[in-house]
């Protein structure tokens, strides 16, 4: 990925487009994911401390909003009166601070209860990528996989058939693990994309399965940093998600040479790293 | 919603399918949201000790799983000899307790580091829902509000067309707030759906606009407790989605008497819960 990012919500992407048989390289957009930190400062003026909140996957852009948003959704905050100033930082520091006004006492416990904090994401001063390298134990590049266009595009349908719980509800997340034939090994449902993801390398692991390098795991939504993750760790090399992979998901994959798919549906699909696992007829 | 739980995966649910103008009672099957509580026991024999890990907003079904693959993707596990155990708890306590075998000695810091733990959910032993209503202040019931059927069909298409990062990018959520005319008034995207209504929410909070008890607010894809929990802190007396509602979102937004839609596409939509604010022209 060339990234090159102007609007810093999306991010542009070298990724090859495949379709009726053929690899063809395009530019791409990206729907930009990078973690923020929200800290708050507060205290009396003699005794102000700052304390970081909760980090947050999102997409950079209306920052302070999402910050003030969160704090107040989370009963932080009750009025906006209570927000004396509100630093964004304009780089890729990304984090913002929160002036509480002095007057307001802050219920404590309320502050030291875990909020998102999204798994993989170590502290944000650092990269998202180098907080999470000493966990990834499996080389992807030392069990080569190579694999024809054609197994991936049955791949959505023999998932979504094999979804009960979507069958019923019209709404849940499923992962999917496949063998090289593009036969169905495991299938989890989830209402989190996350929880679904980890249902599938759980039972892997309890089956002494690991690594997964000679397999391709299918998620039913989106491509996130998280989901790519927990798939390095299980040693898959081959991602699909029937939906569009975030910048940071894209970034990860690369970084690992993990190959990474998305759009898989309507007998096409877009490699957005490691096209060299894939093979034209 | 009569809720009527055989399969713990999919709750059962009265609900008003509205179609051709018509406002029809049916009954439907949802996906079931339930908090679930991750712990492990570790330590030498001598010094056993028990701690809570994380807390997920999961569907039930393979808690086993879910907990060991989390404590393996996160770093936390490497093998599974390391887990000699696991209890899970089969009633509605929603816990899962992940004996460690006594010879491993886990990263404390690790542990330490906050997982999801999503947002609104308390402590597990008691219910979600009594765990947030402390912070709910709006009362959505003292500001009456009743809806015709018809402007409810063009959200999706406005909201829809105005996501620039969407059009781009074909990947990422959206939150849109609009005035009971259907007029679209703020719109926020994110590549996570809280953050794009954390960001809606915050722009309102910092406008003083709140309580948004005369608004709609609409979300591109499915309705969970914790956007429902968010909802009702900004005291939103509608709110619908573009996909389905998970069972904690209908039990939560019934218990405040907020309007929840689902489905809404293709020129019709379900409602979850409080139907009296939806009128047939």
């Amino acid at each position: 990925m060339s990234s090159n990012t102007i609007d810093r919500r999306t991010t542009k992407s070298a990724i090859y487009k495949v379709e009726a048989g053929q690899i063809i390289p395009v530019t791409d957009q990206l729907a930009t994911e990078e973690p923020l930190e929200i800290q708050i400062r507060y205290g009396a003026l003699q005794h102000r401390q700052r304390k970081s909140i909760a980090v947050t996957m999102r997409t950079p852009g209306n920052d302070a909003e999402l910050a003030v948003g969160f704090l107040f959704t989370e009963g932080i905050i009750t009025h906006s009166s209570e927000v004396i100033d509100i630093q964004v930082s304009n780089d890729e520091s990304n984090h913002v601070i929160i002036d509480i006004h002095p007057d307001i006492s802050l219920n404590i416990n309320q502050l030291n209860r875990h909020f998102y904090t999204t798994s993989s994401c170590g502290v944000c001063g650092k990269s998202s990528i180098e907080a999470i390298k000493t966990n990834i134990t499996f080389d992807l590049v030392a069990a080569p996989l190579r694999l024809d266009i054609q197994p991936f595009h049955t791949l959505p349908d023999t998932l979504r058939q094999a979804q009960a719980t979507f069958t019923q509800t019209g709404g849940i997340h499923a992962a999917g693990l496949f063998d090289i034939e593009g036969n169905l090994v495991l299938i989890r449902e989830d209402v989190g994309r996350h929880n679904a993801l980890d249902k599938v390398i759980g039972t892997a692991f309890q089956q002494q399965l690991l690594p997964l390098n000679q397999h391709i795991i299918l998620v039913s939504g989106r491509a996130s940093f998280e989901l790519v993750q927990k798939s390095l760790m299980a040693g898959i090399s081959i991602m699909a998600a029937v939906s569009a992979p975030s910048s940071l998901a894209v970034q990860l994959a690369e970084e690992y040479d993990m190959t990474l798919i998305g759009f898989l549906r309507n007998e096409r699909f877009n490699v957005y790293s490691g096209v060299h696992r894939i093979t034209s007829p």
